[in-house]
């Protein structure tokens, strides 16, 4: 149907006749030259219209386009300097489609929240619609890089059965007679049982959690990648989760350098950012990283530099709060991984050092002006730790039998990590607020469209 | 940490010695000779451990081995014919590690709900193994397949404000102050604004619908990967649907061949199955797919065939019934693709064929011995007709109106389809019931583990 080519491919037609399908993103006129910015969906193309090198009709159907009109283009593909991508279209003909009634989106300023309320529409804008290319690219890497290295998608369920750590961060929903069930929070307790059938697995869906948080970095609504490794220790899980991240953030750097420049406005600072995840990661010890905190807090205090209002000075046995994890990788040019935190701040699943009975085998991979970006370790495997754990934690020891199972029945070593991909995207995008991160956000206020 | 191979990658190790780290799946001992049939995840592997070849104590350790129980063990790599998978590990030592207790699943016959209650073990065994397996090469099949064509992945919210179409089938859950929230039915309409922005998009997620439904083809919860794309008709979609399927299941042919043999207990039978999904699809206008049934069941009839008691026959202006598709393609080798529906059966979005105002640009590919296996169609992208459509089936306008602005922007001809994930694996697995396809089923009467 419809022949017709992409923007995309431009650089591989120059010289030839073609068509291109889309929308009107901006025109501007000078004398007897008509300039139409296209928009198909893979990227943007100045088209030429000139009065004397078209028909009169042609040339007036310039004029009915406004914009988000629909039309379709005919013409040559042109290498040049002056327009943004490289190339334009040196136009022969225009075929126009349905006429948009007034955009609601105009170049002029909009709120976050009006912008939000359009988000169906508002998405066609160049930074969303760079954000989405870029969110696009760490999926399909996500996917690749497991994929590459054998490990099984394994998808778990969203409806689950039990809020063995209590309903009030839990959507719940009726179901059936069987009661109440919960919208997963982490589909890792069944990655486990992945990893124990499949040897390496991961899980990537979204997950929710009904939380009433206002912060910049909070979505109810969110994808998560977790994998999960049999036969794995700490140390893999440390070594998997840098492999993962260089590869993942270096796919943005092969493929999204014009998106990233979108959103940079071209100063080249998120690629130069994103180099940077590409070192060896910093690794240290909780205990010395708690050291640095001391020490930076204290030099800061004592510079007498204003520290704000929400400030908490970290104690040793505290996990990091965000000014100490923002603190820590401020001192390097590359993310930091933590490991060994004090076991009491951690989840009840995570092994404990038997060098160490107080420190957890868990990790946190920390990014430059950000914070926590994967969260891991490894499970405890011993099913007498793992009950003296549950009843630590004062959990429903019935609502974990079948994960129990897992150490009843040739329990191995294991571990894994979750990376919450909006987060990612965040990050790499350098968004001012995580709702920017997925196509239609779930926040506190915010459910529509 | 913990070097070792595994056992999907023997044919490149032949000669070395290796470790393997897994589980024992079973043995058996014939008088100086034990074989060990290790299962690590990625395959089998017979294990031979002759007593004059090894240390008391390693002969020892294989008495110690229960089914489940996990071991490392070393050896050099050998071809053979007579182990399956054509390779086995000369034993020269053994690690035992956790004892799996009295093992719940046994080779003895166990009950599905019995099997069910045990999913977190059950995936363990040969059948739940290979599905899964094949289930993980259609998901990256389907990602690869759009991924390929420059489709950007856009997905859509689980969390959705509207009821529209009635609450009989949706879960539901308090979503704060702002009301109930519905979980997703289908990723469509938001694949549409994504399709606007982006060209061509793919949805691809979880799925829930409410119904209390309990036959063999019916999950609460289930993946559905939906495609959407700007200046696409009904022939366009039904181009790529061929296309898309010829695609994922050449997939499961290139790489799962050992998979689907265990699965037909070597008869070939799937692998023929799948073969005849290759050749070009049928293709028929309703009209002639309901003049070739009254024809069938005209005949089935005259023959004095007993027909199940659940048979109602098709009238001319229905839908097709199970019995009509399942007639339908055993007259062919290969799916069928049957397209302008019935208007009256199909849902609102669906354009008219002009032509035809009576029928829908609508199209279902329907695979034999089971039925559909994808249902598409060309939308509705007159602002007017849509709002006809929308007053004709009741559904509250409000409710649509972010939908409806995607028609008074720029609205361009569009299509998609939509696939489920678990009905494909069912049909390419050939298994009895749906709750097989996925790792943790959700049913009328199942949300457990």
């Amino acid at each position: 149907m419809m022949q017709r080519e992409y923007v995309q491919d431009l650089s591989k037609l120059v010289g030839q006749e073609i068509t291109l399908r889309g929308w009107l993103y901006g025109k501007r006129s000078s004398g007897k030259i008509q300039f139409l910015i296209l928009r198909d969906g893979t990227g943007h193309c100045q088209c030429v219209v000139m009065k004397n090198a078209v028909d009169a009709a042609t040339y007036a159907a310039c004029d009915e386009l406004s914009q988000e009109s629909a039309f379709a283009v005919t013409g040559k593909v042109q290498a040049t300097d002056k327009a943004p991508g490289g190339y334009e279209l040196f136009v022969s003909s225009i075929e126009l489609g349905a006429k948009a009634a007034e955009y609601p989106i105009t170049p002029k300023e909009h709120g976050v929240e009006y912008l939000m309320e359009h988000r169906h529409l508002w998405l066609r804008s160049s930074r969303p619609w760079a954000t989405m290319r870029i969110r696009d690219t760490l999926i399909v890497a996500i996917r690749n890089f497991f994929h590459e290295r054998d490990f099984l998608c394994f998808d778990s369920p969203i409806l689950t059965p039990n809020a063995a750590e209590g309903t009030s961060t839990l959507f719940e929903t009726k179901y059936f007679e069987e009661g109440m069930a919960y919208l997963s929070q982490s589909g890792q307790l069944y990655g486990e049982a992945g990893a124990m059938a499949f040897g390496k697995v991961y899980v990537f869906g979204p997950t929710f959690r009904a939380e009433r948080s206002k912060t910049k970095r909070h979505l109810n609504e969110f994808w998560m990648v977790e994998p999960e490794v049999a036969f794995m220790d700490l140390e893999g899980g440390m070594q998997l989760a840098e492999e993962f991240v260089h590869y993942i953030v270096g796919r943005v750097l092969e493929e999204r350098q014009s998106e990233l420049a979108i959103l940079d406005d071209g100063s080249g600072r998120l690629v130069e950012r994103c180099q940077r995840v590409m070192k060896p990661f910093e690794r240290m010890h909780y205990d010395e990283a708690a050291k640095i905190l001391y020490k930076y807090w204290d030099d800061k205090l004592a510079s007498g530099e204003e520290l704000p209002p929400t400030f908490k000075r970290f104690e040793y046995g505290d996990d990091f709060g965000a000014y100490d994890e923002v603190a820590l990788t401020s001192l390097y040019d590359a993310p930091v991984i933590v490991h060994h935190y004090p076991a009491s701040v951690k989840a009840f699943y995570m092994k404990r050092d038997p060098n160490e009975p107080d420190k957890a085998l868990a990790m946190d991979v920390l990014f430059p002006e950000f914070g926590e970006i994967i969260g891991g370790s490894q499970r405890e495997d011993n099913l007498d730790e793992l009950l003296k754990r549950i009843e630590e934690h004062q959990l429903p020891k019935a609502a974990f039998e079948w994960y129990l199972d897992l150490r009843r029945y040739g329990s191995v070593p294991h571990a894994g990590f979750g990376l919450g991909l909006e987060r990612l995207v965040m990050w790499v995008c350098d968004l001012d607020h995580i709702r920017e991160a997925i196509p239609f956000p779930r926040t506190l206020t915010r459910i529509w469209p």
